[in-house]
């Protein structure tokens, strides 16, 4: 018996910002007709790193710059990974992505189940991440077809 | 004075999957006009073993394969009990069923009103389960008296 | 500025089963149009008092019958509980009604607002209930006074 | 194997102030050598009904005084019921109680253990109280039996 | 990726009730598109001082008559807040504005992002709550630009 | 019956830091006898101002270095307020005391008793602090007496 | 660095009561002078069963006989693992042992770290209660060597 | 007022394990003479990268091996960090440390004040953790100097 239709899951899509592995599963999921509300931080680099002072006024000091943004951005993260259901986190072979690990921390202490998205040359780095997740895709397709299972109880193929 | 109409309860229906008990749950609430999304695990065996090499690929160890597996089917499930007003928890005469169980753990610490449903026979084995659940059920047509009673106010016959 | 017209308040009634004060205030927020969706215990005394037997089976001695329809009516009850914004607990002149106290206790570790409705009579044996609510009325009409002010912003008469 | 002797179990008696079962389930406790801090309210009945305007200053209107008196009893209470393992609560034959009943909803919201101590004859009007406790005892001998075998293991004549 | 248009954010706009900061939040909010529900306490000053003695009945004493109101008026703002994906706390110049501190700390302590909004000259006097929150505004304006951000992602002129 | 002597009552001192009242409170609590823990917000106000830039490095801007003191005080004020059993606020008769408001908003979230101190000229502004407060107190010496009744049941005189 | 010797880790020893595993986890703990405090259910299976009984009151009816004692059970129980750091839950090849799995779930919605032991053939069939622990050992001696790597950071041989 | 010395401290140091800052930490609030217990995870690194497979049997493939020493590991770190009141995170400027930004995000779920410990130069990277913070130290010397400033009152030449 699958989940009554009237159900939405909300899935919050932490990290990595260059790629469109964010399309991706959101082209995949909709493709499966998946009852999904997608959400995301700001993916924009240039806006999402002008998040204080583009609203709350300038700064000239790089750290307290910095400050102002993370407060301004950190009001949309946490509330949307508060309000998900399942919170996907990937990791890029570029940057260090701290933010991503940060998010995984947060939604793992408050109970919300994880998927981890990365190459494997990254499996020993994330081992502690990966550990806290209820699973680690490879691809963006190995994620949709977790939500399609999770959702549907349909396997691909299935 | 009845729950409003507007009020949709979310009933959720863990345990056994070898029986009809679900069925005849919905098909009772169906016709007694209740207003319930029930939910489940993923209730086909064969996509359920297989639900996290499935989706995140192949694995040739059983007992990592099983977890990958659960670690998938957890998503599922708790979410809908985290999201349940009421935990139904079935016990059949085969296997062991520990995830029912721990089903009802999970549910009872998170106080969700549980009711079990199972043979007289194996009342002494389950007593800690009954005894953490709201009331304990023979048949599924009683699993839809008290949802009626609960919602509706009305007992059979009344 | 009011709360925006979408949102709806979820008030419970609790406690005292014998006289009209439910149906009262029901009236009173319908004719001042107010957006409140009640729950209620089940009010009729006698189905109440079957909730058990009447829906999981015959049972001979009082103190299990009791136990068992206590059992299906916490289903109920917690769960609307649970659920509300608003928690109003009516204690009237006859019987002791203990599990109107037991549900302000119970909303009272929750953070839940509770309104008490009683007579001068009752203050002194009430006393920690009262203190542990945001307000105590004396009429239906001052609860529903209670509602539209929280709601709308309005006081009689402004 | 029982729980280490360096453990100290903290119980809370909450309810009628008006005979000497306190006293008798202590003095139980420590012939049995039993590792566990009593606490309870207040039981000096003019005391307790003076703690608002004897500590805060005169107060002339009665719902006013009692209101005083009741905040600063919720200190004591909810302090100790919160910190406590296990509440017993204790219903008479005499008075309302109210506020026992509210302690054990209080207790109940928290996931305490409860057990319920009264006589068989308030056991309807107790149901719903009942039904939240763990065990309902009928003399301050049989809540000093089971705290006894919760803390060794140990039944009496075992 | 913008979250999707599906969700409604809620922001409580704490504080000030004698200034027009609030409509003009709103109106910017309205002009921009934005799908937020509003909400705030009562803003007329005198129905908020007469909220209790205007709903429970007459009340000699200041002290018991301003507690009445505030009762009531609790019921409001608490339910209000703790429904709120983000709280606004304007503190103005005039009058001590302790309702709003306490807003801010009640917030903070349930894990609401906060954005405080007041003239530099406070901020000396403000630096606990404007550390508890994730950005200080200094204009309505910049208010509404913090909301634009978090919901769609765009900056002004962005 | 009296808590046993076994417990020791943490009371955090929250507010005004001009006046001597900590240390009346404190030495009244010790000529009492009482097993008390008190804790309180650093006290020496050029220490409290400097504590950001005093032990993480220089900082030119005011707001900054007031948020980098904020920081370094809510690591102590916040985790003692966690930590306490009840929470004492001054409110004096100079400054804004905002800070004072917030821990009062903070400590009554997370369900802690607060008894408030201050002036009868203050309490129209501070009727939503003293609404979610069990007690009012005018003096230093009257939270002394509330101490003492809520750890040994005795009243002033008694 | 290892964590300093002040602090004592509670583990409860949760599941079957038939062989000796708690004593050689004890013995082993101990030999190696771990700060542990061990805790488990009562394992002495005859006074377990007549724990309602045996303590208020007969009752002849089987399926209430098992309720009350499992409800004093379960005041032993879950008060042991609220205050537990750990819980170690043991399979057996015998019985259904649903209360372990049972005491599994219930740890881990309150976020303790679990750890299972049990042999392989049982794998399959604990693959969910498995994949809500940190590890899965087979032998005593290997919780054993958990418990003193967590504690002290030293490996067996190392 | 200083805390009472009764008070101890728990401070959990996260992060980098490849350079001496926990021993400077530790020493230098030694040599304060502050009431600190510290505690950390396994920083052997050989130790932690076999604490799965070191105490529950092995496991030929990398990731499955990763997998069962980050749960080993996890039992330690979470059941630390929970008890902590002050959680130190350190960023070194060698790998990826993804396990710190989970713990931050950790322990800011939890409420748990937090200081990062960093070079300027990776501030950009760290800016959501920074914000998640209550201050960012560049030395353990810093650290040590919020700890004594935190617990004791006193700044550095004060």
């Amino acid at each position: 018996m699958a989940a009554p239709p009237a159900r939405s899951w909300r899935v919050y899509l932490s990290g990595e910002i260059h790629s469109d592995w964010r399309e991706r599963i959101e082209a995949g999921a909709g493709e499966a007709g998946l009852p999904v509300e997608f959400s995301a931080p700001v993916t924009d680099h240039a806006a999402s790193d002008d998040a204080g002072v583009g609203t709350l006024g300038e700064e000239g000091e790089a750290f307290w710059r910095d400050h102002m943004g993370a407060g301004v951005n950190a009001i949309r993260t946490q509330t949307l990974i508060r309000a998900a259901d399942i919170v996907v986190v990937r990791f890029g072979d570029k940057y260090r992505q701290w933010n991503a690990a940060f998010d995984a921390g947060f939604s793992a202490a408050l109970g919300k189940p994880i998927v981890t998205l990365h190459d494997a040359e990254l499996d020993h780095a994330l081992k502690e991440v990966d550990r806290a997740a209820q699973g680690t895709a490879r691809t963006a397709e190995q994620v949709v077809d977790v939500l399609r299972y999770v959702i549907t109880g349909q396997l691909p193929g299935g």
